[in-house]
């Protein structure tokens, strides 16, 4: 502000200096003129320039007086507040410092049918706050809590992270944060096209505390990271597990309304001394706790390999993505087990908005006219299969095939009401073998 | 802003640009007669249009300078911010958007007399942070958490939900809130008369998952809604049980110091796949977990009905309440049960303050002069009769009957203290059949 | 807010009141004179003053369009925002009310060398938010919640309480805060020179309930305070236990990068109840659970009386701190117990920074010159020799001595990365005698 408020001072005196100088000079030099033509004289002349002399000091008093408020109003307000999409989002002039603070209240509703038997019910999905920011430019941090998921200690914190900003090559990131992996991870559960991500988030590496570099470019970007463990992870005597992670994304098309995006994603994860892993889904429902398929706890799991491929693409009101997941469990003394899975999932708006796209990740969508400024908001049709493999070798965690369609009414962008229903046509093995059940939901979100 | 903006500068140019034009015009008038009655030569006349123009183009330009400055040091701050009373409220200029984030701690300490045993101690009874607001005209949302309640999942979530109040004949609202009935739940902890809401609140619904539809006008509210379970009940496979609930008041008189206000509420609920109830009560203090009264676990119970009247009443600074509750449990194969409780609460304001009422509910007290601001604050003084009944047929919970006395300061509007004593009349059967605790309890209590 | 706008509004109007008047009066005074010689005629006189009198008018209203402007660009603005140090703070410009927002997120990692076993991992050490302020004047609020901690009720609640600082004597304090005792508990974890507080922090007395009062001047401080329990502690039917606790310093030497400290402090603690108290300790290092001291359960244990003394200085970019605490457990039927411990420790900034001190602790650094600003931070190496013993007459808990080696980066004042490295010189008695571990530890830290 030092800068600009300076800048505005000398701006402003250089014009009153120069000004009071010359403003009202023709009369100066008409009274000069007069003296001298002797129409004006010598005493008048003498009470004219004593008159001018003292006007043009209190032309300038009063425009230094102008001059000061006018540096004073433009300069408290140093700090930029705004609070348009809902929450709190503040920045000084030049960028140097921001803050934001938003929240996130996900309300759902699910009706069960068919087997195994879920109870109907509701539930507070998720519940954020999130403080986030920029200071001395270079640097960035946030938290992320949610409110709806305490019971484990210290479980609830998602995003907690410091990001360096400084490098040309590279976004240097140390906290808790998401291990970079597949498209649906990426991508905020406030914009994914159905309620639930696809059942290969079974294989999500979520959250966990560790280093990342990442650089986004308009057409790629790429993440790499080193990770320990998640928050509520406590080691004991065992050393805690670690993992690596990247992800690289290629968007050859990338404008408004027209994508098509590209990425590969590979993670690695030592399992640590616990040495044992599970892999489990809900039938992409959250409501119930009853899972579909289950691998049950799988001992003598020395490390695990997992790649992804995705594929995205949007043309105008339309939009589909897909992305096939692969899970290797390396074991000691037993074969290998190789489990996977895949979706695809396309939408289209009624009313003629398209997907927005950025940094490898798809963001929050803009209607065109929002409910409470005139607009019927945006309206979007989708429809999903999705598949997950959870059975190899003596492992029978059950397969499961399912075919959702939705429903998606944004009144306006920081508002989201969902209606989902999806029919599972079969599930092959696992604890529910033969079962074909079927799920409605809605959801209510507010986001920003 | 844009509009605001817009409508200044025009304001502003129009000035400038008929201002120039004339300001001075008098001296090229007398300019001009010098130049026509030979008096002014046309060498000098020459000189001095040329002066002349010369200056009108300077002060132009220091105009447009000091019009650009004022518009934009009106400009930036679209968004008006406020911490008058704690916390933060920020809103657009056109009300279209608001953010507010509010907060609240009591801090509890007891002594117990008399049997049963509970021991003395202290508590944070609430911490709440709130963040809540307005957007795009006609949304509101707010997510409201309580730090000291964190134990079970999810739990300490209270109100998280969305509003829409873009129709004319009610708000609508969906997400997780209080369910309507009772005079007392609809009045805030903050600005009830004592330190704990009166015995009849065992029967309270709480706050669940619903959608509600409600309208309040000065004389007279309604709402009405339909509501699943809780934030922290999950279903398993059983269906989690639902309800439905709706209160009415009419306020004939309502005027600052002048208050009539009759209530009636209607409570049905389901008790889902659980089939059970049990209803308690702690000693009106919560720093204790000693139940006074306690039906134990009633099986068989399909479901509860519940129905309550309030009366209220404010008379400059005199006011009093009563409400009475009745609950009734229907049982499959057992005979059906009757519980109830009422009570009847007086204060008055030694300061000469009145009680705030508004949609149906008491609120906010002003006390007359601040302490901070050269005044005492507000001081009030309380009795309260309160009586609950959980003995019906072959359920014996228990009858209390106890009489309160109060203090309350309050030093500004966002600060209380509370001084409450406590005699139990007697308590007839359940668990603690012939005692006659007492209670001694303190509150410091912050909110905004 | 109106008092200021009052006052430019009557500044500017004098102003203009004023200049208006006289502004331009020297062409009134010549066209009077020039009439009065008879060079302007009597018709072309009286078009000359109808001009001027427009012209006066006119430029009249342009000021006071001006004016209105001014004001009102001063006016909206009433609270000042500042976000400099991250996070948000508010404050009107009387000062009678502000609001704070603020964070700090500390994400460590471990490795353990030597017995006892310790896994080698990761942890959220600490992740808080903090709302904080000033009421009327002459009240203050805190609210401070650690979102890693939430395992168990209300736990995670750290500072929640009421200030009155309306007294000239002494700050009087009630609800949840730390007990005054001890140069390391009253410098904020931000502000220690380590990752974690020096072994004898197993005597803290931690955050309880209570009220205090306290006085801070530039050479010294005092504090006493009477306390329950905990925000976690239920006392069921026992009493709960109850403490009091007193801290002065005296700083004969207190400029910027000069100090001379002496800190004395006592503390009390009945044990209420449960009559059993324990003491532990960590390796200075917290993503491990092992406990390196331990005196397991001590029954029949009345009171504990601590008291502790405290020296520091700082002598420009060097500074020291030693502190000693006794600890006597008194106990019936058993002789009493008597643990104490002490630790000294000394900083060095290599980029020529000095501690910051003010009311009796440290705070926070203030680097000359901040990672994207153009500068490097603040470098601070740091050594730490620190004994603790919990070992008397029939309870062998262990006696431990642990040299530690530090370095500190402070990138800018809201920012720090610290390395530390511990090395156990001995463990004598205890769970585990004649183990000699070491630990390396990193801390990335955001704290405002």
């Amino acid at each position: 502000m030092g800068f600009i408020k300076k800048f505005f001072t000398v701006l402003l005196l250089s014009q009153f200096v120069i000004s009071p100088a010359h403003a009202g000079s023709e009369i100066a030099i008409l009274i000069e003129m007069l003296h001298q033509n002797g129409t004006v004289s010598d005493a008048q002349y003498g009470r004219l320039v004593a008159e001018l002399k003292q006007n043009k000091m209190l032309l300038e008093e009063k425009q230094q007086t102008i001059e000061l408020k006018l540096a004073e109003a433009n300069d408290p307000s140093d700090v930029k507040v705004q609070i348009k999409g809902g929450g709190l989002a503040l920045s000084t002039r030049d960028g140097a410092f921001t803050t934001k603070l938003g929240g996130r209240v996900q309300v759902d509703a699910a009706r069960y049918g068919g087997e195994p038997e879920s109870g109907d019910g509701t539930e507070v999905r998720r519940a954020y706050l999130t403080l986030q920011g920029t200071m001395y430019h270079d640097w960035g941090y946030r938290l992320q809590y949610n409110f709806a998921n305490t019971g484990s200690n210290g479980k609830a914190i998602l995003d907690a992270f410091i990001d360096y900003k400084g490098l040309e090559q590279a976004n240097l990131r140390v906290g808790n944060f998401k291990e970079p992996f597949t498209l649906h991870e990426a991508t905020s559960d406030n914009f994914i096209t159905f309620t639930e991500r696809a059942m290969i988030a079974a294989f999500s590496p979520g959250r966990r505390i560790g280093v990342m570099a990442s650089k986004a470019e308009r057409n790629w970007t790429w993440a790499a990271g080193l990770f320990g463990e998640g928050v509520s992870t406590r080691g004991g005597t065992n050393d805690e597990g670690w993992g690596i992670s990247a992800r690289t994304t290629y968007a050859p098309v990338n404008e408004q309304g027209r994508l098509i995006h590209i990425g590969l994603g590979a993670n690695f994860r030592d399992s640590g001394g616990a040495n044992a892993v599970r892999f489990t889904q809900r039938p992409e429902s959250h409501v119930t706790d009853v899972l579909i398929v289950d691998t049950g706890i799988i001992n003598d799991a020395n490390d695990i390999w997992k790649w992804g491929a995705e594929l995205a693409t949007v043309q105008g009101a339309f939009s589909a993505q897909a992305e096939y997941v692969s899970n290797r469990v390396n074991r000691s003394g037993f074969d290998n087990l190789d489990f996977d899975g895949w979706y695809l999932e396309t939408g289209y708006f009624l009313t003629g908005e398209s997907r927005q796209y950025k940094n490898g990740r798809f963001g929050k969508p803009k209607p065109k006219a929002n409910v409470g400024q005139g607009g019927i908001g945006a309206w979007q049709l989708a429809l999903r299969y999705s598949t997950l493999d959870l059975s190899d070798g003596l492992v029978d965690g059950g397969e499961a095939d399912v075919v959702s369609v939705g429903l998606n009414w944004y009144p306006t962008p920081t508002l989201r009401f969902t209606a989902n229903y999806e029919n599972f046509l079969k599930v092959d093995g696992g604890p529910n073998d033969g079962n074909e059940p079927n799920v409605f939901q809605v959801r209510s979100q507010w986001a920003f």
